[in-house]
C-alpha cells in the first residue's frame, strides 16, 4: 500500500513489457524497507524529451533508462556524471532539487557481479565480443580492473575501431582488433584466459546461436562471461563449460547495476546478503521462465 | 510487488503530502485485485502543462487532480467530458491511445455518498454555504437529484452571483442568494430541510469554527451535510446533531469520487460492499488521526 509520501521510481524504454526491473527493484524496496514503488514506462523515441520533462514536473525521484534511449537521453538531462561523459550513455536518472542528473551503473554492475573473480582481470588479456553499448561498459570496467589488453571483435568494423580507441582513452594499455591480429581464433583463445560476450547473439528466442563456434582451445583455465541472461545458459556458455571453463551469465550484472541505481537514488549504502542474492536470482529466473 | 505490466495511477496537487488518495486508491487496488499502484505527485502551478505532457509521454494511465489545478488543467488536456465543460473543473484525467481526457467525479461522489438519503433531495429546498468549486459540484448534483430550490451564501458576493446563474443553467428551478431573501437565517433554516456546508470553515486545524452560528431553528426534520471530513465531526455538524438533525460528513463523498475515478480509468463496474465501505472509512479515519 502506498501513501502520499511514497517515492516513485521507474524504467523508460521501448519495448518495456518484458523488463525484469520492476520485479527486481520491488525486491530491493521490500528487503530494504523503503516506502517506494517502481513501474515500467513505455516511452517512444519521439516522447523522450517530454518524458524527462515529465519526470521533473511530476517529481519522479529516479528512472532507469534502457534501449533505445541510453544515448539520446543525455541531451534531455541537466547534468552528466563523469562516467556518463566518458561512456556517452546513461542508464540511471536522478531528480534532486528540480535537476535531473544522468548516471551509468552498468560498469559497476559488471564489476560487482564478478565477486572474487575480479582479481583474475588484473593484468589479464581479455577477448571481448561486441562493440555496442554493453561492450563499452565492459571496457570501462576492464580499465578499472587493471586489464592489460583487450582484443575486440564485432561484425560492425567501424564500431569496433571506435571502441578500440575508447579502450585506449579509458586507460587500457593495449587494445587490438581481432582481425588485425591475423591469428586463428583458436590460438587467440588459447592465449586469452577471459572471453566475454557482449553481443545479443544467443539471446532468447535464438537459443541455438553463439557469437563464436570455436571452443577446441578452451580449458579449465578459462573464464567465459556472457552478458546474456535469457536463457540462463547460452550455447556460448554451455560450450565453454563442456570444455571445463568457468562460466557466468549476465543476471548478476543486471542485479548489481539495478542495486547501484537504487544506491544513487536513495544515497544509502545498500548491500545484498548471499541469501538475498540467491533468492532474487531465483525470483528473476522464475520470471524469465514464465515469459517462455 | 510490481511488474512490467503494472498500471500507474496518481494524484497531482500542491500541497499533496497529506492527500488521502494514495491510501484510499491502494485499498481499491487491493480489494478489486488490480495490478496497479497509485502515488502522489507534488506539482507546482508552473509545471502543470509539463506534468500533463509527462503523463502522455510516460503513459500514466490515470491522474486525479486536486487543488490548485482543477480549473487550470482544462487547458492542458485534449478532451473535456460534458460535465467538465459544464462545471469548468476536472478532478480526473484519463490517458487512452495517447489522448488525455478530463472528467469530474465530485458530483457523482456527492450523489453516491447520500445512499438512501438521495430521495430527500427530490423537490426539496436546500441551503448551500459556499460558492467555490465544491459548491459548484453540489449544485450540479442537486440539479440531478431534482432539488426545487437552492439558497446560496458565500462571503464572496461575486462568486455567489455567478453560482446562482450556474444553478439555473444546470436546471434548478429556483436559485436565490440568501442575502436577497431578507429573512433572518433562523427562519430560512426552519423552512429548509437540507443545509450543506461546502466552505472549508471548520476544517482542521480550525475545529472551533462554523460557517453559521444559528442552530436554534434546527430540529429532527433537518439533514446537515458537511463536505469537510477532518475533523470527522465539525462544530457545524455537532451543533446540528445536538438539535436532533441527521448529519453526514464529507468522507464518503471523498471515497465515492475516488471510486468513480477508478471506474473511469478501468472501465470496470466497481462497487464497495457495506463491509468494505466501513473498513475503508475506518482506515481513512485512522490515517487522518495519525496526521494530528
Amino acid at each position: 500500500m502506498t501513501d502520499a509520501r511514497t517515492t516513485l521510481f521507474g524504467v523508460i524504454g521501448d519495448p518495456i513489457a518484458h523488463s525484469l526491473s520492476p520485479v527486481m527493484q520491488s525486491y530491493f524496496i521490500k528487503e530494504f524497507g523503503l516506502n517506494a514503488v517502481y513501474v515500467a514506462f513505455h516511452v517512444k523515441v519521439d516522447r523522450l524529451t517530454d518524458a524527462v520533462a515529465g519526470m521533473r514536473a511530476l517529481g519522479i525521484a529516479g528512472l532507469n533508462v534502457t534501449v533505445p534511449h541510453k544515448e539520446a537521453v543525455l541531451a534531455a538531462v541537466d547534468r552528466l556524471s563523469d562516467e556518463v561523459r566518458q561512456l556517452g550513455a546513461a542508464n540511471t536518472l536522478k531528480l534532486e532539487n528540480g535537476t535531473v542528473s544522468a548516471h551509468v551503473t552498468d560498469p559497476y554492475g559488471f564489476i560487482e557481479s564478478l565477486g572474487e573473480k575480479k582479481d583474475r582481470f588484473n593484468g589479464a588479456r581479455v577477448l571481448l565480443l561486441g562493440a555496442g553499448g554493453a561492450a563499452r561498459s565492459v571496457c570501462w570496467a576492464a580499465a578499472r580492473l587493471g586489464v592489460a589488453e583487450i582484443i575486440l571483435h564485432d561484425i560492425d568494423a567501424a564500431k569496433s575501431v571506435a571502441l578500440v580507441e575508447r579502450c585506449r582513452a579509458f586507460g587500457i594499455p593495449r587494445a587490438t582488433l581481432l582481425s588485425d591480429l591475423q591469428v586463428p581464433l583458436g590460438q587467440v583463445i588459447s592465449e586469452t584466459p577471459i572471453v566475454i560476450n557482449a553481443t545479443p547473439i544467443g539471446m532468447h528466442p535464438y537459443d541455438n546461436r553463439s557469437p563464436i563456434e570455436t571452443f577446441s582451445a578452451v580449458d579449465r583455465g578459462h573464464f567465459f562471461y556472457d552478458l546474456v541472461y535469457n536463457p540462463a545458459q547460452t550455447l556460448f556458455l554451455r560450450s565453454a563449460a563442456e570444455r571445463g571453463a568457468e562460466t557466468q551469465n549476465g543476471l548478476q550484472m543486471l542485479i548489481f547495476q539495478g542495486l547501484e541505481s537504487m544506491r544513487i537514488w536513495t544515497g544509502l549504502p545498500l548491500h545484498l546478503t548471499a541469501f538475498q542474492l540467491q533468492e532474487l536470482t531465483s525470483l528473476l529466473t522464475k520470471k524469465l521462465e514464465s515469459h517462455g
